[in-house]
């Protein structure tokens, strides 16, 4: 098949590092300014550019028999409705410049126009990972918001941690273990059965002194502010 | 070297079963309620009960030459000053009945009542783990508010993921290798430098997309409090 990926950012250099290694794919690269070197025999188009760009590159792009999708989370299907055959070919994950990923393990989330259309993007999926499901425009929406709390939201929480840690003379490192180990817990058990730590047991006297330590050590009153709500909402949901 | 561990919960069976498989080491587990064969020529105690407890464990522990620490992470040394020899050996992780540790990697943060009994305890840290660090009271606190933040909220946020998960049909482990990556990512870079999502994009177009999600989903107000306080601040920390 011919595969043009319209896109110069992380996750259009991955997939299209991803697809040259299948055999029987011809992957080409597209830069979203020009769409030079559009093959007009492609199979399948990709536009991987940001959400506010993605009609605006569709627009531009020549009329052919080529499926279009594009690859972002939380932009819907009809975005792509002026074409023939469209739809949505999201890979769920966090890309960087130069991080090697495994692309087997990779979920995709598909939406096609129609159920060929579903069918075939499922198809080219499956070339590079075992694991492809079918998300409506909503239901991939709701994957891009639980993405935000599990992964950006998380991350945050680690970088305020890093912080306690650099004020006190630790690398982050010295917490790997315990993330690790907070991770595999979840793999045989839910995170909500997995909750730990003072908040859970309502053990007021820690929770009290964390804060005095907060409050000693000068923090923005975001860090503080974000220990009360999330103390608080455990205790919540698990009472 | 003769070890009694005071305790029966997670972390008393975790040290003890690490300590069994050490060569030159006898151990013991003592029930805390009644200290029966408490070893009179053991060279360390360890008092691994909860935090309210230790002070009465310690004043039950009859006179003698062993050193005398506990394994908490917010309780100050000073909790023994009535012993002669004391100290704090505190493992950072979270410990789950019947879940295998790799104890080799797992950090030990250490304080003695003076150096010798400091040293002591490292050494006795060291024949478990390659990562003894020492910490004072203070630093010690810092770690445990350090790991509420990295641990037990973000284990939260991953309960308010799966929920927005299971509601629009997919499981947890849809999200498993994106939060493997945003872990892997911090070995590479500072979580700080790592940040990505729609906050530090300042993308609103999204943010309130999202917002309308939570709010159709009919979700809990503290999950729609938590979305804005934590995306706020994430835009405060990297404007």
């Amino acid at each position: 098949m011919i595969l043009d990926i319209i896109g110069r950012g992380n996750v259009a250099t991955h997939l299209y590092n991803a697809f040259r290694n299948i055999n029987d794919v011809t992957v080409n690269m597209i830069n979203p300014h020009t769409l030079a070197g559009l093959n007009p025999n492609a199979d399948l188009i990709l536009i991987s550019v940001s959400d506010n760009a993605i009609s605006e590159v569709a627009a531009k792009i020549p009329e052919g028999s080529a499926m279009i999708a594009h690859t972002s989370g939380s932009t819907s299907i009809d975005t792509l409705s002026d074409n023939k055959r469209y739809g949505v070919f999201y890979p769920l994950q966090t890309f960087s410049k130069g991080k090697v990923l495994n692309y087997s393990d990779l979920p995709f989330f598909i939406e096609g126009s129609d159920e060929a259309t579903t069918k075939s993007l499922c198809d080219v999926a499956g070339l590079l990972s075992n694991k492809t499901f079918r998300a409506d425009s909503n239901q991939r929406r709701a994957l891009h918001v639980a993405s935000t709390y599990a992964c950006n939201f998380v991350n945050h929480l680690w970088s305020i941690a890093d912080d306690l840690l650099q004020k006190n003379g630790f690398s982050f490192e010295v917490v790997r273990p315990l993330l690790q180990e907070t991770l595999s817990k979840t793999a045989v058990m839910s995170p909500f059965d997995a909750q730990t730590g003072p908040a859970i047991r309502k053990d007021t006297k820690t929770i009290d002194s964390h804060l005095k330590l907060l409050s000693d050590s000068n923090v923005d009153k975001d860090i503080i502010d974000i220990y009360n709500l999330l103390t608080s909402s455990i205790i919540k949901t698990h009472s």
